[in-house]
């Protein structure tokens, strides 16, 4: 039995839609952040870092988007959502979900999360920040168009971990700013991905 | 054989050490910063994102330190560094360099790449996010101390490809403003980590 702490509107939508795409047996845990409920003492002891999505195993707690969505595939391996019986294509895997973690929701994140790399009174250098995120989101999905959604899934024929964390992440550009027009394969590929049944179930969970 | 695309003082250094931690056969090339040899026609058909590491296989390239790792370990699997048949741990491991990439490497860039994600000329913010990077540096390094570093090794007994990676980031927290007094086992870590043989040949080349 797995449990996911989630809050709605974050990246943890992509383990919830790999949980649904697996077939596991999970329940989830809503975590309200306008409550600051990732603050609070009970949620620290799940996830010292406060932050979503947390995923609890018979093993222990996970954090960390690419880490659950391998540890799901992994766990399921019939899925083959990772292709991890082939060393580069799994390698390709991995790279494509550490850019999306470490670049484009890194750079997502300076809209809202300004605080975290200056002062939260500095209001100069947070709308700044704002101001850039049309930019630099922008760009990263524009590489992603380019040179890195083979189509018709991320990785070509084979639906994987990727497409629900690209999806997810592709679910804010056009409050980033950023014009869908510019980035067709990106949004063609987001459409497709909101008709699979998984993922509607996914998000009417979370926004129920 | 392999060959990787690498800058002295920047986090190419984890997969080079990887590269010597598990014998692989393999050669170098190095792109210089000063000359923007990143940013080269040459380069970009290595890298569009323009940026080192990269890893030339012989199935086609690879990019993002935590895959290029885990590709390594996967294709030494005698090395037994990503621990991989065991889901679990696997994830464990994911987990600290996903934390690394994109949290610490992160908060780190924003002493010397603030350009990224506020205009290049703005310079009050751009000194903003140089001023905070001691408290977001050290804040993340303090959660690794305090929550993630097993000891001896980050995952424990095993040595692992986490161990090569937050080496190498902890070769900057000095210059990041960071006390090393708050994280005395991280410090302790990277003190045994440059003990290793591997470590010393692979920094050596790199300065050379």
């Amino acid at each position: 039995m797995l449990t996911l702490y989630y809050t709605a509107h974050t990246c943890s939508l992509a383990t919830h839609i790999v949980l649904e795409e697996v077939g596991a047996d999970y329940s989830t845990v809503r975590i309200d952040f306008a409550r600051e409920q990732q603050k609070s003492p009970e949620f620290l002891k799940v996830n010292p870092k406060a932050r979503v999505p947390a995923l609890v195993t018979d093993r222990g707690i996970l954090t960390e988007t690419p880490a659950m969505l391998v540890y799901l595939a992994q766990s399921f391996p019939a899925s083959r959502l990772a292709l991890m019986d082939d060393p580069f294509a799994f390698a390709q895997v991995q790279a494509f979900n550490s850019y999306l973690c470490s670049h484009l929701h890194v750079a997502h994140a300076h809209r809202m999360r300004g605080h975290r790399w200056v002062d939260a009174d500095d209001k100069h250098s947070i709308a700044a920040m704002q101001r850039k995120v049309p930019d630099s989101v922008g760009g990263a999905f524009e590489m992603i168009e380019r040179e890195m959604l083979k189509g018709p899934w991320v990785m070509g024929e084979h639906f994987t971990i990727c497409d629900p964390y690209l999806f997810t992440l592709a679910q804010w550009l056009e409050k980033d700013g950023v014009d869908p027009g510019r980035i067709p394969r990106v949004v063609d590929h987001r459409r497709r991905m909101s008709e699979r049944p998984e993922v509607k179930k996914a998000i009417a969970e979370e926004l129920a």
